[in-house]
């Protein structure tokens, strides 16, 4: 195998987290890269099993070097139904999710799935009273913005890579096992100002407070009363949390220190920190990826 | 054919605009809604011929009732190539696009597809010393929040509706023929508060300024020293857009007359202003949906 | 006993926590009451043995109608030996402390004692490398608005005045056992609009958030690089916090709904709202109040 | 004497004032020193002669080796008394105070006491139909930040640490004589970035407006029209003050020049700047501390 | 004399202060008045006698029926000058100034001259290490906005036509004695919200601080380390009044109750409140205008 | 002709655009100069052929050395007759206009007039519905500041600095021919840090996109209800615009890069950059203007 062969990326979103909204164009932002076809199959918010039944076959059919699932709770029948599809074939597997996920672990470990769980990626406020077409849309917003200051898309993204260069290189793969919570970002992120990152680390640490409020106030709460005040808390919480990692990344804008990591034609990694510069090839991350394929 | 009947909505997106990553969520919000059913297909950023030729043949397999085109830009070769396909099909077809698409509109209407034109809706500032996958998703993050905040993601989501309502009843369907500019948001918006409609009509057009300078630094200019400041500055605008919707929405909610809409189960139309009461179905806008598709 | 006999309050505080230092000034704001006496002993941030065993007698030489201990952890040595010493006298006692007191709940019924247990007041980050006096003090403002805006402040005056009020008329007393969370804001609060008490709600969240992310940093992370952005995150929260509860004020402010409860000179709670109305006897809490000590 | 003796600071507080709230904890923030023992007696926001004659006793029977006295305007009646008896005993004193106490710094002198005036720290705007205890906390919040930000915290520690240390050698105490101004802030401030001490010292000068303001709606007008709107209009300027006061503080945030100056547990003053690095012990401050002393 | 008449008004700046650069539009905002003609002469920053020699009989030659002279401190040689002038004519004269102005109000009042005297109208930091033609601006923009907001202009423009429909009555002249102070702010706005207003009042005392603190740099201080944070810190606290101005009128816009007061083409006072609604004549306030002219 | 002479420059502004009410102090901001003489004639807001002949010949009557048209459109007939009087003299004239005039730019050329135009720099929201003198004033305390920081107000001053170096100098003038557009700002900023440009840029594109929305609502628009709007809409955008502006400007404050260029007593160009320090000539600046003056 060579390094220009062109990986298939088939992503299969059932469901909704704050991830899947902009999952394909995190690997080619400026849809200008040679070396990746993304083919993505979904089935809107619904996540049931005749949805999977029916959706997933077609993504198969694009017969994708690796697979990406992105789902809330992949313990639920419908994308529990998409992991069991996954073991019948050869096609390299990963479980995107929430930090419901964390309790199957082992489990998805067992089926040789490769897992990325955010835990600051939470549930929405989903009460009717609550929550209409715009207020989803905002919350989505909202917490798109902390995942992509706090850094947690670039993890995601640059484990995409990962594999895709290791693909590319014919290198043995192995699959990421991964839990994205607070340490992760303190302790991998592109930030150069300290301060900056505290900041970032509290819009993640909100974030994860809204999933607990949230699974609180859509599953134990039962009277309006009670949850409406909750689900409209835990937005402004989203909110809160958006302004501070906006606040972040503004810290790092104003002494011209934001790092930027964009992807050349061929797919290789960029980096770049000074606004008016070029970026320019990451080549140590890149050995490193390739190394870590390495036995 | 009676109210009971499901509706099953394809979505084909190629490439990506503003509201490309939310779209299928607008529709059924809380995942709970009986009466649609959806699934996508999509080709990540981009949208050539060959991704088109490749991906869309399978949105066709799950027998659509509605196919909606997604993408940026509808007159070059790949989406051109999925209008070309709708045209061969018997399925209602929409295109949702951004303002490159007014360009086309003649041509959408011979071609008898109905059309969602969103002039607010701008290019990104794709320039690979600037953009880089962290960049693009806030750039998204900001879009989605004018977009939602400003009505225009409830514009979007009422026409999907209203032909969800008539294919439901067995009526004949006319397509929407829509140009979303200011104006629009203007004439039909749910804000109560005349300063909250002002500050979310400049949020908007700040975004149209957006795309006249992400277009002119992404084609125009080739000087590095040229279109970093233009790129940057733009994104600058979208930020500063964000905050006025974000500050809009927060007038509605000094004085509690935020409207929401949510679906209910059976996808009729709710309506409710104070935060506290409970949805109501809004009997007069369905009402006259289903007039609207009467001769 | 009449309403005319002043009542003596002696305070204990022994180490801090976000309601120590305004505590006094909550029940005689404007310096005018004619029906209470306050007294209080302290020794600083210090909680020692050593340190209670000689400060306290010095409070019960003032002869007080009623005691209050302020103390993060009660359970520890300290304040442990300030409740002992409480079940020795016949003086009612009420324990105000933070969310790690919840723990002790049922020895606290056990002693007699009262309590008053506020899981939104939040450790400090105590790390060396973090915390001077001033990272100290402004940490102590953020907390203080927090508590004031929610509502957390309003909820401890009027547990003191009420047994005030009790003690004034020679009822018997039936002391507090409160645990203050998201839920007693949410159920307990003067917030006339909706978004207002939302806001104020997620305020409560992040301090609770503070509490445990500190707790962390100070007893279970040994490693500098470790610790030390864990507590400039959580220092960064409290700020949100304070950023929000005072935007949750503003709101109130904006349509002048804003509630105010200042004490009349005899002690009588007072209640107000527009801004340039003068306040009134609210008669139907202090009924309440009196209504409350009676089998 | 030598340098490991333990140093008792006795604190009498009748009345409030900015720095009230916080004192104690500015002299042992991290609650580890082993130099130093503190007692505090008071008065809750009484200072009549009643409370101080059955209060401060108390204090004294505690044999602190220095007592602070904080209180609003000490001419009147009650601090006064306290002021008699600390010439009646030999244990050096110190008033802190409010901008007021300016009238009678001769006296003071003359009594052979100490003194640290705080210009800045205001009258509350102590009118029944605006303060209850909500408002009067977060006016103190909003105080005790500018207080903090503008370094006047830290004069007023590292005073009491410069007299601690001098107890401790042994050597002859040489009470301060200082007037917290503007001025003061502008010669003596940690602050790298002349801009944030600008803003800093402008959140100072308006919480001397604060005062002036507030002393003219409390004690000159008469009318409930005139003054509310004063006392709001006063702690708008509070609020202003503390947002002035916390951008400056952002702004070394954003440059990680902060500095920080705990104590160590021996009592030693330690300075740090980077985030992330340890503090160190500041021999030559406490070099000159020694010297000061020295005839 | 008729209605109809056309007055004109002889406008002289030497000097500027605050309300100097937008004086003459204040009269004509929407530039339709057919009752008024206006002929401005200046000196531009100068004030010296020998421009106003110069520059100030051209606009006498305009045989103006009321002359208004704009200047900072008229006590000085140049614009006393101008007063001087004035008495030889018969031309009725306003003298508009600043705070500085308030020493010479009785040597005004005995030359016949009527005043408006601005307190918050502040000197500018005028110090060459600080202000540069861009400090200058910015610092004019900021006190323009606070003298717009507080209703300094409204008091301003409204004055002046009062005066023009006497004028144009043909009814005896009372020229203005004014001095506009905080009180005057909080006795005559057109505030609805007393929260508005207290920030009004609030941003107005921030500007006389201004005032005082520059007036200190520029006169006072002599030592550069000591004038250029002054200057500095006087600008911030302009801003901070600028964002306060700022937010007391989002107040009024969040409750659609931001009265408007434009001028009709014939030079009638129009009043109006909700935005979407047309101002209407507001003859009230005319025949005030008119009666007070009466003996 | 030697470098002592003072040059007199004559300003004629009729009708206003944003930098007319700052102009004339821009060039001598600190009122020291005594190298010029500033004399101004102006006619308010109101721009007719007739307040031209009335008030044109008197600044003739001056003597200038230099003559500044400032007006809006100066194609239409009041400023038109000012530009045909300016042919008639031999004195040198510069057209300071707005994004209007672009459409003149051969014609001035052909006039032998210089002209800046300042796109930027938009018309007013000029309906009787929403225009009053405090809306109005507001609008041009945003615009002054979005002019100010964005450099345009350094463009501005500098030109009309070099034409009187050169008049000083006795060499042959170039009257400048100038389109300010973002571009300008992009090419020939103060900004240190590309960010602070960037958002600079955006403040400008605002302001740009302001003048767009008035023209069309106050020329287009006929109904109340379609154009209210459409001006409250252009104002928020001049508002977010000075915030932009403003933030622009802070960055440069939090790293102490903020470069400063005020006139020396005797005209000369300063420059500096560090707060504390002081100016120094900036003789390469100067020498180029000289030199750009000979053939």
């Amino acid at each position: 195998m060579t390094l220009l062969e062109k990986v298939k990326i088939g992503v299969f979103k059932c469901g909704n987290i704050g991830v899947s909204p902009v999952f394909e164009l995190l690997v080619d932002e400026l849809a200008q890269r040679e070396d990746i076809t993304v083919r993505t199959v979904a089935t809107g918010s619904k996540m049931g099993v005749e949805d999977v039944e029916e959706a997933l076959p077609k993504l198969f059919e694009f017969d994708p070097d690796l697979i990406v699932l992105i789902s809330p709770n992949p313990a639920i029948s419908g994308p529990a139904r998409v992991r069991e599809f996954l073991l019948k074939t050869r096609v390299p597997g990963i479980v995107i999710s929430d930090g419901v996920a964390k309790r199957i672990r082992n489990e998805l470990e067992k089926q040789g799935l490769g897992y990325i769980i955010i835990m600051g990626d939470p549930l929405i406020g989903a009460r009717r009273e609550f929550l209409d077409p715009i207020e989803m849309a905002i919350f989505n917003s909202n917490i798109i913005k902390v995942l992509a200051v706090t850094g947690v898309l670039r993890i995601l993204h640059q484990e995409i890579d990962k594999l895709t260069a290791i693909l590319k290189e014919g290198l043995p793969l192995t699959l990421p096992k991964l839990l994205v919570d607070t340490d992760t970002i303190r302790d991998n992120s592109d930030f150069q100002n300290p301060y900056a990152k505290a900041k970032a680390m509290a819009a993640y640490e909100l974030t994860k407070r809204v999933a607990e409020i949230d699974t609180r106030a859509c599953f134990l709460e039962k009277d309006r009363e009670k949850y409406i005040p909750l689900v409209a808390c835990a937005h402004e919480i989203a909110q809160a949390a958006a302004k501070l990692a906006e606040e972040a990344r503004e810290i790092e804008k104003y002494s011209d220190t934001l790092v930027r990591k964009p992807h050349s034609k061929k797919g290789e990694p960029l980096t770049k920190t000074e606004l008016m510069l070029p970026p320019i090839v990451d080549k140590e991350i890149y050995r490193r990826w390739l190394e870590m394929s390495r036995p």
